[in-house]
């Protein structure tokens, strides 16, 4: 059973968001997350084949060290990617400094090997690590247990606000909790796209279970999102769990409940992101039902979201249903128009090929929303998928045209 | 040998194109190309699983009569796709008001089915067969053997410019000539988007073979291009060859020059429509080079014109070059940052995984025209393959956003 109460950081785990003017407009853009104890951890990580240097840096720790990460340093406006091999070794020295800085401030015993590191942003230049060694101190002297939100406003990008979730799971008269925080919101696409979370749990789990769930949490949330179709190479999604509150995840039932918790804060982030999308105006969820199985669903689904015809339909209230189901045919899956069934919202479209007699009122009344709900009903079998994705506005052409300037 | 003259319908083609209000705006949109003898025809299909009305009963009609072609009649503004039963009626309808007023207008022995039938427009809306009907009558009297670019201009919906290519191949004292005619310019994507075009040659050719050579001309002309990913349920491009030059397409030496002249006008009309994608500022030339085999520079060509992101950064001729090695990445294919190669025209800006000393003025300079060449080198093989596409504007969003009203 989980309750809904005010977002904050499980025990143990403290954090901070700082500006290292890193990024020009003098926006926070330095993050640091510390646990008390160590961590177990697992992450996934971009399926880009060109991987930002932390991405590498931290896929070599986490193969040896997955059970003993004690913090996270991300910083925003420099992805640290395509920098070869002084991009590798900056992401040594930031967690490095990273670990001193912490054992400065005495009492944390922190080593070089169990600092997660995160970046995102231009790609193509350095880190600035004059600018990361001067801020790693102010990070460290800012560490708090209610900072949550300046952590998830550290990390943003083009996103507009920062995204926070959070699950208490109660059992027996104990409780532990999982608070999640992401940044988007361009480069945003299924497969962990321009993707940065790190979701914190303050129960106890061994990290290869913690894996299996994680997956599984992502599978239906994060890579159930789409922005515009770009996939990062900086993409990642890391879980820690540091025991503080005294429950172990080791019964059947006991598991269940944490996948599912973890699972409910990683689709509240990633339908932020999608809601946050670069421009965006409305969150688009899509929901594919009547599929031959559910990656079909998925296909289609994807296909849907990533359409530029219907993202600026969306974007102008214009229920022009044609584009989704040209989309759908497009997908590279055997659908077929005569068995499908299109709803704006309750307004049944389209059916059997063809368009019903529905009011064009009605539908245009079913998208002048900031929620947009669509359902392609596939007519072919039992099996569905809901994809989360926005409109695409003048605001996104305006964002990208400018990103670096 | 090819030459380029003005251009012309080839021998004993006429066409014409009218205003049959089916468009609101009153602009032309009814095409009609008739021959004064039977054609081989040969046509290549959209691949979307959702086919509009006319591309079924096109399929079906050159099954049985591809070897006595007579008239091609293409209406813009309706799609006639989604439109079921009804749909599938008026497209022989219009074959055969087409058939009957060629014949009314005295001479032309033409049969309902030696009319070829194309539309574009809106999808899930019924042809409003009156005004086919009345337009049908006006366009049979324009009918011209100078007619090329009233046809041309009829068949647009989005299109800012009619897309016209010519050219002609001298064989010993005698020539013969191919022109063609196109329509963007959304909904463009390889594989056949919202394309439609028809390509007439006065060469005698048999069908089988004519065939053949238009699919390896789309293969290197319109299946390189891409506007927004999205693939049109209406994509049909048809060639027609009438002998009426008296030179016939057998010998291995004339068939290599007729698929020369073929390609080359397919690849002239397939950059016109990709210059002229919808709100587009840009050409943009990309060259994969470096490829171990051509099917892999075209899919990561391909990755990179498709990708919003790259597209903003055009438009906005921000150099980011980091968007398309990331493009590149989440491709599929398996490519290494660390052997690729990129330039912006002759400014070469990234290489072995890092960023080459390049100007930022230089780069940026490289991108500030209307027609952008980008290389992009893989360093794993010989293979290479051109795709064009253009830029994602603003203007992209404002027509795609209010295309229906």
């Amino acid at each position: 059973m989980s309750n809904i109460t005010l977002p904050h950081l499980p025990d143990g785990f403290r954090a901070a968001g700082i500006a290292a003017h890193i990024k020009k407009n003098g926006q926070p853009d330095l993050a640091l997350i510390v646990s008390d104890r160590d961590c177990r951890a697992a992450a996934v990580f971009t399926t880009n084949k060109v991987k930002a240097a932390p991405v590498l840096h931290d896929q070599a720790m986490l193969a040896e060290h997955a059970d003993h990460v004690r913090a996270v340093i991300i910083n925003s406006g420099c992805a640290n990617a395509c920098t070869g091999a002084q991009g590798l070794q900056d992401c040594s020295e930031t967690a490095r400094h990273a670990a001193e800085s912490l054992r400065g401030a005495g009492g944390q015993r922190v080593d070089d090997s169990q600092v997660f590191v995160m970046s995102t942003g231009v790609i193509g230049v350095n880190l600035p690590m004059d600018r990361i060694r001067t801020g790693m101190t102010a990070a460290v002297e800012s560490l708090n247990a209610d900072g949550l939100e300046h952590a998830a406003r550290a990390i943003m990008t083009t996103d507009t606000v920062p995204k926070i979730a959070y699950t208490e799971v109660v059992t027996d008269a104990c409780a532990y909790r999982i608070a999640g925080i992401a940044k988007g919101s361009g480069m945003i696409h299924p497969n962990m796209a321009t993707l940065l979370s790190v979701v914190m749990t303050d129960a106890a789990i061994n990290s290869r279970e913690l894996k299996e769930m994680l997956v599984r949490a992502a599978g239906q949330s994060f890579n159930r999102i789409s922005v515009d179709g770009d996939t990062s190479t900086n993409d990642t999604l890391l879980a820690l769990a540091n025991g503080a509150s005294g429950i172990a995840v080791e019964s059947e039932e006991s598991r269940r409940q944490f996948q599912a918790a973890l699972t409910e804060v990683c689709i509240d982030l990633a339908k932020q992101m999608a809601r946050d999308g670069e421009g965006a105006t409305k969150l688009i969820t899509l929901e594919i039902t009547g599929a031959p199985s559910s990656h079909a669903a998925e296909i289609v689904g994807r296909t849907i979201a990533k359409s530029p015809l219907v993202k600026t339909a969306f974007y102008g209230e214009d229920a022009n249903w044609g584009r989704i189901i040209a989309a759908a045919g497009y997908s590279g899956e055997d659908v077929d128009p005569e068995r499908m069934s299109l709803w704006f919202g309750p307004v049944l479209v389209f059916e059997k090929g063809m368009p019903t007699k529905y009011s064009e009122e009605q539908a245009t009344r079913a998208i002048q929303t900031r929620d947009v709900a669509v359902r392609l009903d596939l007519g072919l079998g039992d099996a569905s998928a809901t994809i989360w994705t926005c409109d695409l506005s003048h605001d996104y052409v305006t964002i990208n045209g400018r990103y670096r300037t």
